[in-house]
């Protein structure tokens, strides 16, 4: 039998290559997946609605022959609502909290980036305008997959932005709607929401058909062929990364409950049998621990197939020198979630320069993260938080530069851009700031 | 002959078509480039510094039997402090003030993001925090095109961001050294500037070689094999926008000087065969003014068949109902450069809400804000300001979010967080939430 875990030690001549080793993921790219979504994206961009209905009655097994409008794929702002009002009780208020919450994390950060503008001494007025995106789209995986908490984390931060247009598309396979995912588009200010999926989703949003306008951007996770359409339509419309397999690692100092360290492992674990998930601890007897926790609880977890796949394949218990090299390693791998569980966590907190989201102290598990602190659970995975942020308001804004030059300001600045044109050999430019000149 | 530029009108009945018609512009992508630079990917990667050399030397053509080391193709920081003493004193004072500028503008960006934190009533802390790219590389285009005000755009922002290490990569073919190119990067705060481009630069940059450590974001406007492969390592590195053709629309109530418009116009056009020069205006007379001053002052151009080819092909002088129409217009076409040459341009500015640099006022020509005004060159074209921003001080900066839950933050947020978890599934998810509660 295999070890549940990999176990390593930073110690070991060899550790650097093992953990790159155990870090390693590259994305496949399937030759027929790349030409049925070229295909697709060729044929929505022509055909329009005629071509969406077809695919999604094909792909998606539209049942009582399939749906013969694109107003039949519409879901209404009243059926959002009934859908709203048919949940549990329970799971309404939850949604409601959760929502409430990411809604005031997400409009602190649009205070943050308000524009500028600044007047020089010449009256020459120079700034920065910040104003948001005219309409959106929201991919939201259907079927098994279905997350209402990613509605609300890709809807809110676009709506807060000020997007006039959400429209969210939702594959519905066999027809089937989820209704918590209904619920929380009627929470998190969806706009329309249009029961397709796939390419032929993607397609309609970036090039626009009969009903559907095009938008300026796509957000949101999808399988092989969304990922797919959305990195050939980049250019065309906005999106946001292509997202590899989540990660958690959790640097601990061995003093939270080895029980809890273990489940959030499970946690990300649980996700898909790619998902990663590691701990770095200076302490041996603690991974002893952890582990043991590990063989215990794993077999009361409905997922545990799945957890075991993951953890056996990409997971890792690392022991380290000291909470100081478990900080370094943390940061050459730039995790997507990190958790400091330690007594005193802003001391290493401090340390650290590359991560998606950094979860400090026991009490912070993952899991809160995920569904209701507030913070975005839409974070850069595969080492990419090294340049990328999580999914923000700021990703539904853009800016513009304001340059308004006065006379006397044209007087100075024109001087200085007629002798660097003449140097790049670009006389128009020079002609162009030398006929402002008295 | 031709028509020197074409002439539209709102009123046409198919004015609509006929402008998209103009705007459209399909970036084509060339399969033997596109095989090519898989092939130098792959090989730089495998083979590091070998294979830098190898490709530079027989690309790049580089004298005396080519370079036999990658330090012979490093620029000390003395060779770039004696090109900075070399140049004409004009030349060094403009770059200087042309730096200065650019430099306070982006301070002024950077202290726009500083991140944030807040603590809710039950201890619990949410914020982000904002932190600079540890290492970036800069592309800059060496041979006819090199550009020295570019050097400044990409490199000054990168600098106030607070990147530790900027690494320039310029390509000397034949062994020709641009000093104003290696002038700008000593007063732009360059790290390592090495004479390398195409392909194997790039991948040298994102995989990183025995001499030079792989960057995290990869920025700089480079020729079809330069965007091709930053394309293709994108994920592995940040990238900035795959620039299309440059593009000034100008927004005109008839009150400026026809002949600034015109060289405004040419100013656009001079870059390149493909560049887009449009004017909005409502007055046919003052347009057929603009017209007389093209033909009359084009063959005064030295790049003038540069210019009569784009303003040819892709050029348009139009005529609008009112500066109003001539707004919604402007923000159809999302424009990289906006000029809003008119007595009172703020009305028409606030108007806007797509442009990638908004001129406004008679005395702001385009070419001011190319090279010195303060705010950034680099630009979103082909619509894409639509989603996206010039190229920043954020560019070289992320986000991380900082969650620290309090132990009475836990209760409360436990049982939303296991709530949601339990309706999509995901137990341990729930479990992990459920084991913080007392």
């Amino acid at each position: 039998m295999n070890a549940m875990i990999t176990k390593l030690d930073s110690s070991q001549a060899d550790f650097k290559q093992r953990l790159d080793t155990l870090l390693a993921f590259e994305a496949s790219t399937d030759d027929a997946i790349e030409s049925a979504v070229g295909g697709i994206l060729a044929d929505v961009k022509k055909r329009g609605d005629a071509a969406v209905l077809e695919y999604t009655n094909r792909f998606d097994r539209i049942p009582n022959g399939g749906a013969t409008s694109m107003a039949a794929l519409e879901i209404s702002q009243e059926e959002m609502q009934a859908a709203l009002a048919a949940i549990p009780e329970a799971q309404r208020q939850a949604l409601e909290v959760a929502a409430h919450r990411v809604r005031v994390f997400h409009e602190r950060q649009k205070q943050e980036l308000n524009g500028f503008t600044y007047t020089e001494a010449d009256g020459t007025v120079l700034g920065q305008r910040v104003t948001p995106l005219d309409r959106v789209g929201i991919y939201v995986p259907g079927g098994k997959a279905a997350y209402p908490s990613s509605v609300l984390m890709n809807a809110i931060p676009a709506h807060v932005a000020g997007v006039e247009e959400i429209i969210m598309v939702v594959p519905t396979p066999d027809g089937v709607k989820n209704q918590m995912v209904l619920a929380a588009a009627a929470i998190a200010g969806v706009t329309r929401v249009i029961t397709i999926g796939g390419a032929q989703a993607v397609a309609a949003l970036a090039h626009g058909t009969e009903t559907i306008q095009a938008v300026d951007k796509i957000v949101g996770p999808g399988n092989a062929y969304v990922a797919s359409a959305k990195r050939r339509v980049f250019g065309i419309v906005g999106i946001d990364m292509i997202a590899g397999p989540s990660e958690i690692l959790i640097v601990c100092d061995g003093t939270t409950d080895p029980d809890w360290v273990a489940m959030d492992l499970f946690s990300q674990a649980e996700h898909d049998e790619l998902a990663q998930a590691i701990l770095l601890c200076p302490d041996a007897d603690y991974i002893a621990k952890v582990e043991a926790s590990i063989a215990r609880l794993l077999p009361t977890m409905p997922r545990q197939e799945v957890i075991r796949t993951s953890l056996g394949d990409r997971g890792a218990l690392i022991k380290v020198r000291d909470m100081d090299e478990a900080c370094a390693i943390a940061n050459s791998i730039a995790a997507e979630h990190l958790e400091i569980s330690a007594a005193e966590p802003q001391q290493w907190a401090d340390k650290i320069r590359h991560a998606g989201a950094m979860f400090l102290g026991r009490f912070s598990s993952e899991s809160l993260g995920d569904y209701c602190c507030g913070p975005n659970h839409v974070l850069p995975t595969s080492r990419t938080a090294r340049f990328s942020s999580p999914l923000g308001v700021y990703d539904f804004q853009k800016r513009s530069s304001i340059i308004h030059v006065s006379e006397a300001g044209a007087q100075t600045l024109g001087k200085v851009a007629a002798e660097l044109a003449y140097g790049e050999g670009l006389q128009a430019h020079a002609r162009s700031a030398e006929l402002r000149l008295k």
